[in-house]
């Protein structure tokens, strides 16, 4: 009965250790994903993801998640939700009860509404804190205080968390879930929403999820390429350095600067692994052979 | 001098023509792209996109739209913008000016009136006649009015317009504008504002464009592979066929119907192409070898 799951940085742990036991009772792996973006959704702590992120610099928690079902590749994604504590419960229902893959803003949280999700307030005395701080030191910094600019953007603060999951059915499902660069200007989307770039996974091969400065991760569909190395035979680990080096040394060439960009990998057959382009990336991870346990990952280029 | 640009459907041709002769001119290939999608954004007989657009459920036309520089893999986009006439040129201005990639909604608005973009109403006569007409439909066939549901979707109106372009210094560019499904929910967002979906390009290798149902398009990332097989020696219209055969079937195997898809394809040597899942495709194409022409494409499957 083989099975795993994975997920971005060490946050993630007690939500893959509950995934893991989900997965092992017959769980499917789409519960697997959403359960462990929820219990990282709610934990205060984890100022890039839902509840206790850091406000755009308009003061306004926006949070962007997504689900894919490796099965039939049906996705559901909600982008610049504000109000609501679980955005990536709201995507699993655009997936299952919407004819279109992806709502955005308004329509979103007209969306939520109509089935029910109750409204949140997302804001947290230490998240207002982080927000009153890096307002005063942005406007120190700039003119305008308008919030990160082309030259000098604040990507503190995006570490997204990204699930593969596999279950014992052999499905495969993936997730993603953040509230984005802390200080975003209003409407800001990353990569984390986005197919292909944030998340893909497919049952005949694998799944993959990324975190990192979204600007760049999306110019090199990072997942969806390493899911198709993957599918050319390397392992996840393989798939995920290579992946990165690839999309970081075009980008390196012509830019001379890069961001932080990270992912973790997944094969059908309960293989993982994870890579990134700076030091302090980690995952959690655990499947039918080993126990959760967080991963350190050394950058690769 | 090498150069091309290709475009999807009938109604680029003239966009095409005008850009083609910016190329000979020395113009630049964002430049070219960027002309083509402002020529359909204010054409009012194309209900597809941009002025003249069929509205959403709700009444109001939403638009959405790309820009990516083959140079730097830089990417700009615009989704579920209300308000203004030429989204692909708020996409070009975030692309330059902005610290992201992406703004949606309210944040995209705030953004264009920021920079100095007018104000605009995108409702026609037409647009409005239209509207109603389907506004009557869906309230006899369905109880709750709500647009098109998870199975009787209105999938008319979803002709995109997508540009590649090679300019004779060897850059390229690709574009995307379109107000996506007719009677979509609030907030509803297809494939052509995704990168590496509706569009991808890269000067290494070549670009791609899509059209159709963007619900089935972002499923297999069609344009990111596109490219990936142009660098793998496949001819634009070899690969053209090739992605869309691959997404087709696989989403055939599993749900027994997929939604309409068409690409246009263009490398970095003046080769173009495209390819579609259905019959009716046409796209607009010119190059230093083929005068400004519409060529018709019979279906891959």
């Amino acid at each position: 009965m083989t099975w795993s799951v994975i997920a971005t940085w060490k946050f993630s742990i007690d939500g893959v250790k509950a995934a893991g036991k989900l997965i092992e009772d017959g769980g499917k792996s789409l519960d697997a994903v959403e359960l462990v973006a929820r219990y990282v959704e709610d934990d205060p702590s984890v100022d890039s993801v839902g509840y206790g992120g850091i406000p755009n610099i308009e003061g306004e928690v926006e949070l962007d998640a997504a689900i894919m079902n490796g099965e039939d590749l049906s996705i559901g994604v909600v982008m610049g939700v504000k109000g609501y504590k679980n955005p990536i419960s709201i995507a699993r229902k655009v997936l299952t009860d919407s004819p279109h893959n992806i709502l955005i803003g308004q329509g979103a949280e007209e969306f939520a509404a109509r089935i029910g999700f109750e409204k949140a307030i997302l804001l947290t005395d230490e998240s207002i804190k982080k927000w009153l701080e890096r307002k005063k030191q942005l406007a120190t910094s700039s003119k305008e205080n308008k919030g990160c600019n082309k030259e000098n953007c604040d990507i503190y603060g995006h570490d997204t968390v990204g699930i593969v999951a596999l279950d014992i059915f052999k499905n495969m499902a993936c997730a993603t879930s953040t509230s984005g660069i802390a200080m975003k200007q209003r409407g800001r989307v990353g990569d984390s929403p986005l197919v292909g770039s944030g998340f893909y996974v497919d049952n005949y091969i694998g799944g993959a999820a990324a975190t990192g400065l979204g600007e760049d991760i999306m110019k090199g569909c990072i997942c969806f390429y390493a899911v198709q190395l993957m599918g050319e035979g390397y392992s996840p680990q393989e798939a995920a350095e290579l992946a990165v080096k690839k999309i970081h040394y075009r980008l390196f060439e012509k830019n001379g600067k890069v961001g932080n960009i990270a992912i973790v990998c997944a094969d059908n057959k309960g293989n993982f692994g994870g890579a990134a382009n700076h030091e302090g990336f980690e995952y959690a991870a655990a499947s039918d052979k080993t126990l959760p346990a967080i991963y350190k990952v050394k950058s690769v280029v």
